[in-house]
Protein backbone atom coordinates (compact mmCIF):
# COMPACT_ATOMS: atom_id res chain seq x y z
CA UNK A 1 0.00 0.00 0.00
CA UNK A 2 3.18 2.38 0.74
CA UNK A 3 4.05 1.36 -2.90
CA UNK A 4 5.13 4.69 -4.63
CA UNK A 5 2.95 5.31 -7.89
CA UNK A 6 5.48 6.06 -11.33
CA UNK A 7 4.40 9.97 -11.44
CA UNK A 8 4.10 10.10 -15.93
CA UNK A 9 3.60 13.48 -18.14
CA UNK A 10 -0.63 12.63 -17.02
CA UNK A 11 -0.22 12.65 -13.46
CA UNK A 12 2.62 14.49 -12.58
CA UNK A 13 1.30 18.06 -10.87
CA UNK A 14 3.10 21.14 -12.98
CA UNK A 15 1.46 23.92 -10.33
CA UNK A 16 1.14 23.71 -6.69
CA UNK A 17 3.16 20.13 -6.71
CA UNK A 18 3.14 20.00 -3.04
CA UNK A 19 -0.59 19.34 -3.57
CA UNK A 20 0.23 16.35 -5.51
CA UNK A 21 0.64 12.37 -3.67
CA UNK A 22 1.88 9.73 -5.57
CA UNK A 23 1.54 6.83 -3.24
CA UNK A 24 -1.05 3.67 -3.37
CA UNK A 25 -2.18 4.49 0.19
CA UNK A 26 -3.28 8.00 -0.03
CA UNK A 27 -4.45 7.21 -3.54
CA UNK A 28 -6.85 4.41 -1.98
CA UNK A 29 -8.39 5.89 1.10
CA UNK A 30 -9.68 8.95 -1.06
CA UNK A 31 -11.22 6.40 -3.71
CA UNK A 32 -12.63 4.17 -0.40
CA UNK A 33 -14.00 7.04 1.18
CA UNK A 34 -16.18 7.97 -1.87
CA UNK A 35 -17.59 5.78 -4.12
CA UNK A 36 -19.45 8.29 -6.63
CA UNK A 37 -16.39 8.69 -9.25
CA UNK A 38 -16.29 10.82 -12.23
CA UNK A 39 -15.27 8.73 -15.42
CA UNK A 40 -14.17 10.78 -18.48
CA UNK A 41 -13.91 8.89 -22.08
CA UNK A 42 -13.76 10.52 -25.31
CA UNK A 43 -17.37 9.30 -27.46
CA UNK A 44 -17.39 10.22 -31.07
CA UNK A 45 -14.43 13.16 -30.75
CA UNK A 46 -15.81 14.56 -27.79
CA UNK A 47 -15.48 14.23 -24.26
CA UNK A 48 -17.82 12.93 -21.87
CA UNK A 49 -17.87 13.17 -17.93
CA UNK A 50 -20.20 10.19 -16.51
CA UNK A 51 -21.26 10.36 -13.10
CA UNK A 52 -21.21 6.79 -11.48
CA UNK A 53 -20.48 4.60 -8.51
CA UNK A 54 -16.82 3.57 -8.14
CA UNK A 55 -15.38 0.28 -6.18
CA UNK A 56 -11.61 -1.48 -5.28
CA UNK A 57 -10.47 -3.90 -4.77
CA UNK A 58 -6.89 -4.42 -4.07
CA UNK A 59 -5.44 -2.66 -6.68
CA UNK A 60 -8.08 -2.45 -9.30
CA UNK A 61 -10.10 0.05 -9.87
CA UNK A 62 -14.33 -1.33 -10.74
CA UNK A 63 -17.48 0.34 -12.01
CA UNK A 64 -20.62 -0.76 -13.77
CA UNK A 65 -23.81 -0.21 -15.94
CA UNK A 66 -26.28 -1.78 -18.60
CA UNK A 67 -24.56 -3.66 -20.97
CA UNK A 68 -26.47 -2.24 -23.73
CA UNK A 69 -25.37 1.36 -22.70
CA UNK A 70 -23.19 3.08 -24.90
CA UNK A 71 -21.01 4.98 -22.19
CA UNK A 72 -19.39 2.07 -20.82
CA UNK A 73 -19.05 0.41 -24.17
CA UNK A 74 -17.58 3.76 -25.40
CA UNK A 75 -14.80 3.07 -22.60
CA UNK A 76 -13.86 -0.21 -22.79
CA UNK A 77 -9.85 -0.55 -24.09
CA UNK A 78 -9.91 3.12 -24.65
CA UNK A 79 -8.50 6.05 -22.33
CA UNK A 80 -10.34 6.53 -20.04
CA UNK A 81 -10.01 9.05 -16.68
CA UNK A 82 -11.98 8.08 -13.69
CA UNK A 83 -11.48 10.98 -10.92
CA UNK A 84 -13.11 10.92 -7.16
CA UNK A 85 -13.00 13.89 -5.28
CA UNK A 86 -14.49 15.24 -1.46
CA UNK A 87 -14.84 18.70 -0.72
CA UNK A 88 -13.41 19.55 2.63
CA UNK A 89 -14.03 22.98 3.54
CA UNK A 90 -14.47 26.38 1.76
CA UNK A 91 -11.07 28.59 2.51
CA UNK A 92 -12.29 32.41 2.98
CA UNK A 93 -9.14 34.61 2.89
CA UNK A 94 -8.57 38.19 3.02
CA UNK A 95 -8.22 38.39 -0.71
CA UNK A 96 -10.04 37.38 -3.55
CA UNK A 97 -6.92 35.58 -4.82
CA UNK A 98 -6.45 33.84 -2.10
CA UNK A 99 -10.06 32.36 -1.51
CA UNK A 100 -9.91 28.47 -2.34
CA UNK A 101 -11.33 25.09 -0.70
CA UNK A 102 -9.77 22.20 0.44
CA UNK A 103 -9.95 19.40 -0.98
CA UNK A 104 -9.12 15.84 -1.63
CA UNK A 105 -9.00 14.08 -5.03
CA UNK A 106 -7.72 11.29 -6.70
CA UNK A 107 -7.19 10.61 -10.68
CA UNK A 108 -6.83 7.84 -12.56
CA UNK A 109 -6.01 6.97 -15.79
CA UNK A 110 -5.58 3.64 -17.88
CA UNK A 111 -7.49 1.46 -19.95
CA UNK A 112 -10.48 -0.43 -18.76
CA UNK A 113 -10.87 -3.78 -19.59
CA UNK A 114 -14.83 -5.19 -19.86
CA UNK A 115 -15.03 -8.11 -17.95
CA UNK A 116 -16.36 -11.49 -19.22
CA UNK A 117 -16.37 -14.35 -17.67
CA UNK A 118 -19.96 -14.63 -15.79
CA UNK A 119 -18.93 -15.53 -12.17
CA UNK A 120 -16.00 -13.47 -12.29
CA UNK A 121 -18.83 -10.58 -12.61
CA UNK A 122 -21.01 -11.53 -10.09
CA UNK A 123 -17.99 -11.72 -7.58
CA UNK A 124 -17.53 -7.79 -8.12
CA UNK A 125 -20.69 -7.13 -8.03
CA UNK A 126 -20.89 -9.08 -4.67
CA UNK A 127 -17.83 -6.91 -3.97
CA UNK A 128 -19.60 -4.01 -4.55
CA UNK A 129 -22.76 -4.45 -2.32
CA UNK A 130 -20.29 -5.63 0.62
CA UNK A 131 -17.99 -2.62 0.04
CA UNK A 132 -21.15 -0.58 1.48
CA UNK A 133 -22.80 -3.00 3.27
CA UNK A 134 -21.38 -5.64 4.56
CA UNK A 135 -23.22 -8.81 5.11
CA UNK A 136 -25.62 -8.12 2.39
CA UNK A 137 -24.97 -10.42 -0.17
CA UNK A 138 -26.07 -13.46 1.29
CA UNK A 139 -29.56 -11.87 1.95
CA UNK A 140 -30.26 -11.03 -1.02
CA UNK A 141 -32.22 -12.33 -3.69
CA UNK A 142 -29.62 -14.46 -5.69
CA UNK A 143 -28.57 -12.97 -9.14
CA UNK A 144 -30.35 -14.42 -12.42
CA UNK A 145 -28.36 -15.28 -15.07
CA UNK A 146 -30.14 -12.81 -17.35
CA UNK A 147 -28.92 -9.98 -14.46
CA UNK A 148 -25.12 -10.96 -14.91
CA UNK A 149 -25.93 -11.14 -18.29
CA UNK A 150 -27.24 -7.16 -18.58
CA UNK A 151 -24.97 -5.51 -16.73
CA UNK A 152 -21.03 -5.07 -17.45
CA UNK A 153 -18.54 -4.44 -15.41
CA UNK A 154 -15.10 -2.69 -16.62
CA UNK A 155 -11.92 -3.66 -14.41
CA UNK A 156 -9.00 -1.33 -14.18
CA UNK A 157 -5.62 -1.15 -12.83
CA UNK A 158 -4.37 1.52 -10.93
CA UNK A 159 -0.98 2.04 -12.04
CA UNK A 160 -0.88 5.13 -13.55
CA UNK A 161 -2.62 7.02 -10.59
CA UNK A 162 -2.12 10.46 -8.30
CA UNK A 163 -3.70 12.13 -5.64
CA UNK A 164 -4.19 15.68 -5.00
CA UNK A 165 -4.78 17.55 -1.52
CA UNK A 166 -5.07 20.72 -0.38
CA UNK A 167 -5.24 21.12 3.52
CA UNK A 168 -4.23 24.36 4.13
CA UNK A 169 -6.99 26.81 5.55
CA UNK A 170 -6.11 30.30 4.92
CA UNK A 171 -2.99 31.07 3.30
CA UNK A 172 -3.10 35.43 2.49
CA UNK A 173 0.00 37.03 1.75
CA UNK A 174 1.92 38.14 4.30
CA UNK A 175 0.51 41.76 4.44
CA UNK A 176 -2.61 41.03 4.59
CA UNK A 177 -2.89 39.73 7.73
CA UNK A 178 -2.94 43.16 8.99
CA UNK A 179 -6.55 43.54 7.43
CA UNK A 180 -9.35 44.04 9.88
CA UNK A 181 -11.08 41.25 7.35
CA UNK A 182 -12.35 37.78 9.07
CA UNK A 183 -10.94 35.35 7.17
CA UNK A 184 -11.67 31.30 8.11
CA UNK A 185 -12.77 28.47 6.68
CA UNK A 186 -16.13 26.36 5.90
CA UNK A 187 -15.95 22.88 6.52
CA UNK A 188 -18.69 20.86 4.59
CA UNK A 189 -19.01 16.93 5.19
CA UNK A 190 -21.20 14.38 3.63
CA UNK A 191 -23.51 13.46 6.00
CA UNK A 192 -25.56 10.30 6.35
CA UNK A 193 -28.82 10.35 7.67
CA UNK A 194 -31.01 7.72 9.28
CA UNK A 195 -32.23 5.08 6.99
CA UNK A 196 -35.47 4.95 5.67
CA UNK A 197 -37.68 1.20 5.67
CA UNK A 198 -39.63 1.05 2.70
CA UNK A 199 -42.91 0.73 3.16
CA UNK A 200 -43.70 -2.69 1.25
CA UNK A 201 -41.69 -4.10 3.73
CA UNK A 202 -42.88 -6.86 5.15
CA UNK A 203 -43.95 -6.98 8.86
CA UNK A 204 -41.57 -7.29 11.55
CA UNK A 205 -38.35 -7.06 9.58
CA UNK A 206 -35.52 -5.75 11.34
CA UNK A 207 -33.09 -3.18 9.82
CA UNK A 208 -30.11 -4.70 9.19
CA UNK A 209 -26.56 -2.81 10.93
CA UNK A 210 -25.13 -2.67 7.32
CA UNK A 211 -28.48 0.28 6.55
CA UNK A 212 -27.12 2.01 9.59
CA UNK A 213 -23.27 1.20 8.98
CA UNK A 214 -22.77 3.42 5.64
CA UNK A 215 -19.62 5.56 6.14
CA UNK A 216 -18.35 8.25 4.05
CA UNK A 217 -15.42 10.72 3.77
CA UNK B 1 -35.59 29.43 -17.75
CA UNK B 2 -38.20 27.19 -18.49
CA UNK B 3 -37.39 27.36 -22.13
CA UNK B 4 -36.50 24.21 -22.98
CA UNK B 5 -33.01 22.84 -23.60
CA UNK B 6 -32.19 21.12 -27.19
CA UNK B 7 -31.51 17.77 -27.07
CA UNK B 8 -28.66 16.46 -29.18
CA UNK B 9 -26.88 13.16 -29.81
CA UNK B 10 -24.88 13.79 -27.02
CA UNK B 11 -27.72 15.05 -24.09
CA UNK B 12 -29.95 12.40 -25.47
CA UNK B 13 -30.58 9.49 -22.79
CA UNK B 14 -30.89 6.63 -24.36
CA UNK B 15 -31.25 4.42 -21.31
CA UNK B 16 -33.91 5.47 -18.75
CA UNK B 17 -34.83 8.35 -20.37
CA UNK B 18 -37.63 9.46 -17.64
CA UNK B 19 -34.46 10.51 -16.04
CA UNK B 20 -33.67 12.92 -18.42
CA UNK B 21 -34.55 16.49 -18.13
CA UNK B 22 -33.83 18.94 -20.44
CA UNK B 23 -35.44 22.66 -19.23
CA UNK B 24 -32.87 25.48 -18.19
CA UNK B 25 -34.13 25.62 -14.82
CA UNK B 26 -33.82 21.94 -13.44
CA UNK B 27 -30.16 22.40 -15.22
CA UNK B 28 -29.43 25.41 -13.16
CA UNK B 29 -31.03 24.43 -10.04
CA UNK B 30 -28.67 21.45 -10.23
CA UNK B 31 -25.46 23.73 -10.83
CA UNK B 32 -26.51 26.54 -8.34
CA UNK B 33 -26.77 23.44 -5.73
CA UNK B 34 -22.94 22.42 -5.65
CA UNK B 35 -19.96 24.36 -6.74
CA UNK B 36 -17.76 21.58 -7.41
CA UNK B 37 -17.69 20.01 -10.89
CA UNK B 38 -15.89 18.00 -12.68
CA UNK B 39 -14.65 19.23 -16.67
CA UNK B 40 -13.42 16.78 -18.83
CA UNK B 41 -10.81 17.94 -21.85
CA UNK B 42 -8.92 15.78 -24.40
CA UNK B 43 -5.21 16.47 -23.53
CA UNK B 44 -2.98 15.00 -26.14
CA UNK B 45 -5.40 12.00 -26.80
CA UNK B 46 -6.29 11.59 -23.43
CA UNK B 47 -9.22 12.57 -21.60
CA UNK B 48 -8.96 14.27 -18.26
CA UNK B 49 -11.25 14.82 -15.55
CA UNK B 50 -10.24 18.15 -13.54
CA UNK B 51 -12.61 18.69 -10.51
CA UNK B 52 -13.25 22.79 -9.84
CA UNK B 53 -15.42 25.01 -8.83
CA UNK B 54 -18.16 26.37 -11.44
CA UNK B 55 -20.20 29.27 -10.99
CA UNK B 56 -23.29 30.17 -13.36
CA UNK B 57 -24.51 33.60 -14.28
CA UNK B 58 -27.68 33.50 -16.54
CA UNK B 59 -27.01 31.43 -19.23
CA UNK B 60 -23.20 31.04 -19.05
CA UNK B 61 -21.01 28.33 -16.60
CA UNK B 62 -17.74 29.50 -15.48
CA UNK B 63 -14.76 28.31 -14.08
CA UNK B 64 -11.33 29.81 -13.28
CA UNK B 65 -7.64 28.37 -12.41
CA UNK B 66 -4.24 29.98 -13.03
CA UNK B 67 -3.44 31.56 -16.30
CA UNK B 68 -0.02 29.51 -16.44
CA UNK B 69 -1.85 25.82 -16.11
CA UNK B 70 -2.03 23.25 -18.52
CA UNK B 71 -5.79 22.16 -17.87
CA UNK B 72 -7.27 25.83 -18.70
CA UNK B 73 -5.16 26.31 -21.25
CA UNK B 74 -6.12 22.89 -22.96
CA UNK B 75 -9.62 23.21 -22.74
CA UNK B 76 -9.73 26.67 -24.36
CA UNK B 77 -12.39 26.80 -27.29
CA UNK B 78 -11.99 22.81 -27.63
CA UNK B 79 -14.70 20.66 -26.23
CA UNK B 80 -15.42 19.71 -22.92
CA UNK B 81 -17.60 17.95 -20.81
CA UNK B 82 -18.90 20.15 -17.47
CA UNK B 83 -20.89 17.55 -14.95
CA UNK B 84 -22.16 18.42 -11.04
CA UNK B 85 -23.36 15.41 -9.69
CA UNK B 86 -24.93 15.54 -6.09
CA UNK B 87 -25.54 11.86 -4.41
CA UNK B 88 -28.71 11.96 -2.94
CA UNK B 89 -29.47 8.89 -1.35
CA UNK B 90 -28.22 5.15 -1.54
CA UNK B 91 -30.89 2.67 -2.33
CA UNK B 92 -30.77 -0.33 -0.89
CA UNK B 93 -33.18 -3.23 -2.86
CA UNK B 94 -34.09 -6.91 -2.48
CA UNK B 95 -32.02 -7.94 -5.35
CA UNK B 96 -28.43 -7.05 -5.97
CA UNK B 97 -29.66 -5.73 -9.28
CA UNK B 98 -32.03 -3.30 -8.36
CA UNK B 99 -29.84 -1.46 -5.69
CA UNK B 100 -28.86 1.83 -6.99
CA UNK B 101 -28.13 5.66 -5.74
CA UNK B 102 -30.49 8.78 -5.96
CA UNK B 103 -28.83 11.47 -7.44
CA UNK B 104 -29.55 14.65 -9.13
CA UNK B 105 -26.54 15.46 -12.10
CA UNK B 106 -26.15 18.39 -15.13
CA UNK B 107 -23.78 17.72 -17.68
CA UNK B 108 -23.17 20.71 -20.23
CA UNK B 109 -21.34 20.17 -23.33
CA UNK B 110 -19.39 23.30 -25.38
CA UNK B 111 -16.14 24.66 -26.27
CA UNK B 112 -15.15 27.07 -23.57
CA UNK B 113 -13.83 30.78 -24.22
CA UNK B 114 -11.07 32.69 -22.51
CA UNK B 115 -12.05 36.20 -21.14
CA UNK B 116 -9.55 38.09 -22.31
CA UNK B 117 -10.62 41.31 -20.62
CA UNK B 118 -9.42 42.27 -17.52
CA UNK B 119 -12.52 44.51 -16.01
CA UNK B 120 -15.09 41.85 -17.35
CA UNK B 121 -12.66 39.02 -15.53
CA UNK B 122 -12.50 40.99 -12.09
CA UNK B 123 -16.60 41.23 -12.67
CA UNK B 124 -16.80 37.22 -13.12
CA UNK B 125 -14.58 36.83 -9.75
CA UNK B 126 -16.81 39.21 -8.16
CA UNK B 127 -19.67 37.63 -9.30
CA UNK B 128 -18.10 33.85 -8.05
CA UNK B 129 -17.27 35.49 -4.60
CA UNK B 130 -20.39 36.75 -4.06
CA UNK B 131 -22.85 33.74 -5.47
CA UNK B 132 -21.08 31.76 -2.33
CA UNK B 133 -20.64 34.82 -0.05
CA UNK B 134 -23.18 37.30 -0.79
CA UNK B 135 -21.44 40.63 0.70
CA UNK B 136 -17.78 39.50 0.62
CA UNK B 137 -16.30 41.29 -2.36
CA UNK B 138 -16.55 44.44 -1.30
CA UNK B 139 -14.74 43.63 2.16
CA UNK B 140 -11.84 42.23 0.85
CA UNK B 141 -8.31 43.55 -0.31
CA UNK B 142 -8.91 44.52 -3.76
CA UNK B 143 -7.93 42.66 -6.67
CA UNK B 144 -4.47 43.72 -8.00
CA UNK B 145 -3.44 43.76 -11.94
CA UNK B 146 -1.05 40.96 -11.75
CA UNK B 147 -3.69 38.74 -10.10
CA UNK B 148 -6.21 39.74 -12.88
CA UNK B 149 -3.66 38.41 -14.71
CA UNK B 150 -2.80 35.78 -12.94
CA UNK B 151 -6.24 34.46 -12.91
CA UNK B 152 -8.21 32.85 -16.01
CA UNK B 153 -11.74 32.16 -16.80
CA UNK B 154 -13.23 30.41 -19.42
CA UNK B 155 -16.90 30.90 -20.28
CA UNK B 156 -19.49 28.37 -22.31
CA UNK B 157 -22.61 28.97 -23.07
CA UNK B 158 -25.55 26.44 -21.61
CA UNK B 159 -26.87 25.44 -24.61
CA UNK B 160 -26.37 21.99 -25.11
CA UNK B 161 -27.24 20.72 -21.82
CA UNK B 162 -29.14 18.08 -19.85
CA UNK B 163 -29.89 17.00 -16.35
CA UNK B 164 -30.35 13.58 -15.32
CA UNK B 165 -32.39 12.76 -11.75
CA UNK B 166 -33.38 9.55 -10.25
CA UNK B 167 -35.54 9.86 -7.40
CA UNK B 168 -37.38 7.08 -7.08
CA UNK B 169 -35.97 5.24 -3.96
CA UNK B 170 -36.86 1.24 -3.88
CA UNK B 171 -37.94 -0.04 -6.91
CA UNK B 172 -37.68 -3.68 -6.79
CA UNK B 173 -39.24 -6.63 -8.99
CA UNK B 174 -42.72 -7.02 -8.36
CA UNK B 175 -42.38 -10.76 -7.06
CA UNK B 176 -39.48 -9.72 -4.87
CA UNK B 177 -41.31 -7.40 -2.46
CA UNK B 178 -43.06 -10.82 -0.80
CA UNK B 179 -39.27 -11.73 0.62
CA UNK B 180 -38.44 -10.82 3.95
CA UNK B 181 -35.35 -8.41 2.80
CA UNK B 182 -35.08 -5.27 4.66
CA UNK B 183 -35.30 -2.53 1.89
CA UNK B 184 -35.03 0.81 2.41
CA UNK B 185 -32.55 4.23 1.18
CA UNK B 186 -30.31 5.92 3.29
CA UNK B 187 -29.92 9.91 2.81
CA UNK B 188 -27.24 11.25 2.29
CA UNK B 189 -26.25 15.17 1.88
CA UNK B 190 -23.41 17.64 2.27
CA UNK B 191 -23.28 19.57 5.34
CA UNK B 192 -22.17 22.69 6.04
CA UNK B 193 -20.61 23.07 9.24
CA UNK B 194 -19.43 25.64 11.98
CA UNK B 195 -17.45 28.60 10.50
CA UNK B 196 -13.81 28.61 11.86
CA UNK B 197 -12.36 32.08 12.15
CA UNK B 198 -8.43 31.94 10.81
CA UNK B 199 -6.16 32.36 14.21
CA UNK B 200 -4.55 35.13 12.94
CA UNK B 201 -7.85 37.51 12.58
CA UNK B 202 -7.25 40.88 13.73
CA UNK B 203 -8.99 40.94 17.61
CA UNK B 204 -12.52 41.93 17.60
CA UNK B 205 -13.49 41.16 14.40
CA UNK B 206 -17.17 39.88 13.86
CA UNK B 207 -17.49 36.72 11.64
CA UNK B 208 -19.77 38.24 8.77
CA UNK B 209 -22.86 36.13 7.92
CA UNK B 210 -22.15 35.36 4.72
CA UNK B 211 -19.41 32.79 6.30
CA UNK B 212 -22.54 30.88 8.29
CA UNK B 213 -25.09 31.15 4.85
CA UNK B 214 -23.29 28.80 2.55
CA UNK B 215 -25.80 25.85 1.20
CA UNK B 216 -25.11 23.12 -0.60
CA UNK B 217 -27.28 20.72 -2.25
Amino acid sequence: MTDPLPITPRTRLRRAPQRGAFDRATVYAILDAMPLCHVGYVLEGSPVVMPTIQWREGDHVYWHGSAAGRGLKAAVEQEVCLTVSLLDSFVLARSAMHHSVDYRSAMIFGRPLKIQDPDEKAAKLKCLIESLYPGRWDLLRPMTEQEVKATAILSMPIEEASAKIRQRGVVDDEADYARPIWAGVVPVRMQVLEPQADPRNQQGINRPDHASSVELG
